[in-house]
């Protein structure tokens, strides 16, 4: 039996990205089941495979898996290697996957993810800055205890994933961050499982209305990859 | 060595609430250090403990683990009886309790718990009634499906600390719940973990303005059990 992961567009949904990423960086087959945006807030379709009406959602068997943070605990029972396996990294990774999965409410509302588009953010407000310092603190910090290259570690594990779209998300709105972070936005970025999501995503059909006039909110873009050079 | 667990006010700290009705109700030691709210919404004294300055905050030896769903991770790698033994049934938890830390965003906001104080909600809104309509059937799927009473079958554990505090809510503001729900808050509420929380919030002695204003909002103030009849 393997997995089923219900997405939507790789464009847009950041908490699609996550378990999609961890599950492709470990190397465990799944059978990803897209469902895309329709554009009018009412996404009635998702119902038919979650109980939340949200992706992501994944099916093992009978058992649908709802929460992205309750999907990474999930494929974890089966695949250890999903947290990292010290267990002060491993106690780390946990709470910065659960602040994030539920908290950077400014980074999440004001920079809607989006693979294509580079836009020009501008001068953050309060709230944000407030988000970005501390994003910052906390890779700081988890980078320089366990070692690094990745945030709890040598291994690429579910904190990673993540946080796999907040590197999207500083790359497309240009936000400026100091050096330990900016390198570690590079290496998320470039790697293969993360890398392989954006392209999928930028070369994806639908165009959301709705979602791309929240990213944009009158900021100007100054770059769509969708469109040839 | 035990654990140290830094809360707020017992009265309005509903993530406080949640890794002490856990390790209460598993008969866990450990010592509580209280700080309570400045009324200034300045919180400057919780990042004497916590990376985020938010409670709750364990501290393990060394460790800082932080986040209430990472702390009650923390909690079942010593105590395997955190999360229900059967595999489904703590897949299950732990989507639940993912959706409780990062969802039901309207009850969170408009009715604060206060465990002295029963306030007239009036009809709720289309945000709070949606909320509610996904707590019944989150709450019915649990307990039709592992058995009851717990919400994953016969021993209290993670996911219905995690929902304490909706139970304190549900009761302060007089939120109308079919039966099998109903009878869930009644039984949270008389668990003696939650009981026992219940009782020291009231008997509190800080009144925090801020904290009384957030809950009352206008609303009508039907009782306050900090004041003797
Ligand atoms: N806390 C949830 C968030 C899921 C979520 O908000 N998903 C978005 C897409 S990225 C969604 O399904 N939105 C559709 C809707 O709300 O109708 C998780 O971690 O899985
Ligand atoms: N996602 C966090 C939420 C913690 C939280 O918001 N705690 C509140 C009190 S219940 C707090 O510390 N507020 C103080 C502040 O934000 O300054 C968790 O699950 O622990």
């Amino acid at each position: 039996m393997t997995y089923r992961l219900f997405i939507a567009n790789k464009n847009y949904s950041s908490w699609s990205m996550r378990p999609w990423a961890l599950l492709r960086a470990l190397d465990i087959p799944f059978e990803e089941v897209m469902t895309p945006f329709e554009g009018d807030g009412q996404q009635s379709a998702f119902a038919t495979f979650s109980p939340t009406a949200k992706v992501p959602c994944l099916h093992d068997g009978d058992s649908a898996v709802w929460e992205s943070l309750a999907i990474m605990e999930y494929i974890a029972e089966a695949h250890p290697a999903a947290w990292p396996q010290a267990r002060e990294a491993r106690a780390w990774a946990r709470c910065a996957s659960a602040e994030m999965h539920a908290g950077f409410p400014a980074l999440r509302n004001e920079c809607s993810m989006n693979c294509a588009l580079r836009i020009d953010l501008g001068e953050p407000g309060a709230a944000l800055a407030r988000d970005i310092a501390r994003l910052e603190a906390l890779w700081q910090e988890g980078i320089t205890r366990f070692g690094g290259p990745w945030l709890a570690g040598e291994q690429f594990t579910a904190v990673d994933a993540m946080f796999a779209p907040v590197a999207v998300r500083v790359r497309g709105y240009g936000i400026t961050l100091g050096s330990p972070s900016r390198d570690y936005v590079e290496r998320l970025l470039a790697h293969p499982a993360v890398a392989s999501w954006i392209d999928q995503g930028i070369a994806e059909p639908w165009v959301d209305e709705p979602h791309e006039a929240d990213c944009i909110r009158g900021r100007q873009v100054i770059e769509d990859r969708r469109q040839p050079a």
